[in-house]
């Protein structure tokens, strides 16, 4: 496979490593960046202290804070920026009025209100007048490692099936091994619904509880997004890989995940707010569990686990005492799609 | 629900602990011990020192060395011995010549050489003289977290519906949730299998792999065991539940695991003999990874990580090759059930 031009709209942690592993493929990586302070840094200092402390970019990651640069004569572009800045990348990325021969997006999230999946989102906003070929990268993996050449799998979909396959050619080495799903729903959605049960986690592990209560509610948090998955029109199975079983193990079991420590601090008895301000940044879970429990609501899907993690959130409730109704709930079969926990 | 009489065979950990499980619901349990010394302790103490330290074992708890006098008019009997006991239990419960209305195993294991489950080495023996309801109980479940009263899911199954309804309702109850399944087959080989994969999740940690790489295993180990269980007869979507994904999970991130502690040492480049050595105990996944190899061969089965593990345990093949050659491996589909890692 020959070098090409690939583009990266996003220079935070994840777009970041992504840039790094396509610069290690041989590819001449150009990476979008908002403030010229960072692009300067990372042009000249060959460093992004901000969001991937230790590492040094390669020589073929040029850095630019103009879309059109960046994306001219691309043919790829990756997008990896918050799910709040999907529509106005994808606008900026429109502005550049050229034809892209693949896009790839690695934004995990919900939209609040429309409730709409990432790439529902840029097809809103017109992403289709460039390039019908979208495929989701997503799966477990922390931008840090991916960073220092661990070994990261990643699942890669897209509704055009040879979309996928080159975006499994372009990203796969042996330190980044990429597999591809026909089911992007279930791909995006997984990536989303994780941040939900990753705050459960933290939550039981804040109020002390073991091993076993973790396992369950990722267990039982899998079996729930399946739930509500499938009937979202996505296939079971792939809540049970990597981009979403997998990427919840890394989320749960970390020292990274914002969520999972805010969970943590809300299950040790501090308030959200209080958790909120201690943390500075975005918490995706909070705005994911209030789109989950809309979603669920609407398609009429019992969420047990996503309404107690929601009304310890939202309703005041206790954690104990919410973790108590979860435990105290009738007998139930194990995999029914209509049962619950 | 009404007390019963229900007996445990096996006064272990785990026997123990459910039987304090089934204390706490207001049964009368009598405790089968091996060993006349175990059994004073744990009726004159209270304690079993050796298995459960920091127990106080409830009054209506009994321990004896007679299976006779354990299993006479038991409405139910629980049968907690290793994989490697199960025969010789089957046997003495067959020599009490009493009819059991309920029998349930807790053991977890494929059995060298036959490669049968615990349930047909059971049968084997001729277990349907005294009783046609056998149950499979397994789940994410460390002993020391419920015998301290830990919130805990494990699921249950029977080929006899109304067995493992039956079940649900002689252990259920608010720290100690169970649910029901109709794949027996899933259920015990999720148990069994999921040895070999915290191996492997271990050996990855001791090369220095972070939790990219933990959490890559995991999934695909997933994948593995559902892609040899499902030509077992298994249900796909049962290895995404407790007695599958749950109980990985738990062993993979856990203090307590001796697979993953043997897997762990052997990665830092100690032999397989001064592993077992050092640990001084039976690692069940070093057996259960020969036999899931001949399973696998024998079905026509790609198991590439289970494979690896192999290698490493008893073809003198190095960690890093071996995971090397993972990473390696030809661009794969996801969820395909003949394709592999």
């Amino acid at each position: 496979m020959g070098a090409k031009k690939v583009a990266v709209l996003g220079a935070g942690s994840w777009g970041t490593a992504l840039a790094i592993v396509l610069a290690d493929n041989g590819h001449d990586v150009t990476i979008w960046a908002r403030r010229d302070s960072q692009a300067i840094e990372m042009n000249e200092r060959k460093t992004n202290k901000q969001y991937l402390s230790d590492v040094t970019l390669p020589e073929n990651i040029k850095v630019t804070t103009d879309v059109k640069e960046a994306v001219m004569e691309s043919e790829a572009v990756v997008i990896s920026v918050p799910t709040s800045g999907i529509r106005g990348t994808t606008r900026q990325l429109l502005e550049a009025d050229v034809k892209i021969p693949l896009i790839v997006h690695a934004t995990k999230g919900i939209e609040p209100d429309t409730l709409l999946r990432v790439s529902e989102m840029m097809e809103e906003e017109g992403i289709n007048e460039v390039s019908d070929d979208i495929v989701v990268l997503s799966g477990p993996s922390h931008a840090e490692e991916v960073a220092q050449r661990q070994p990261t799998t990643v699942t890669v979909s897209s509704q055009v099936k040879d979309a996928a396959k080159r975006c499994q050619d372009l990203f796969m080495n042996t330190r980044f091994r990429v597999y591809t799903s026909q089911d992007m729903v279930g791909v995006e959605l997984g990536g989303a619904l994780k941040n939900v049960m990753a705050l459960g986690v933290g939550l039981a592990e804040g109020l002390g509880y073991g091993d076993n209560a973790r396992a369950a509610i990722m267990t039982r948090g899998i079996a729930e997004m399946t739930r509500l998955g499938t009937k979202l029109g996505a296939d079971p199975l792939t809540f049970a890989g990597l981009s979403g079983l997998g990427d919840l193990i890394v989320t749960c079991t970390s020292k990274y995940s914002r969520n999972w420590r805010a969970g943590y601090r809300l299950g040790q008895g501090i308030s959200l707010d209080q958790v909120l301000e201690e943390m500075g940044m975005v918490v995706e879970g909070v705005k994911t569990t209030q789109a989950v429990s809309q979603l669920a609501q609407r398609q009429g899907t019992e969420v047990p686990i996503t309404t107690a993690i929601y009304d310890v959130l939202f309703n005041g409730q206790s954690p104990v005492r919410a973790g108590q109704l979860l435990m105290d709930r009738d007998p139930k079969k194990e995999t029914e799609h209509t049962t619950d926990f």
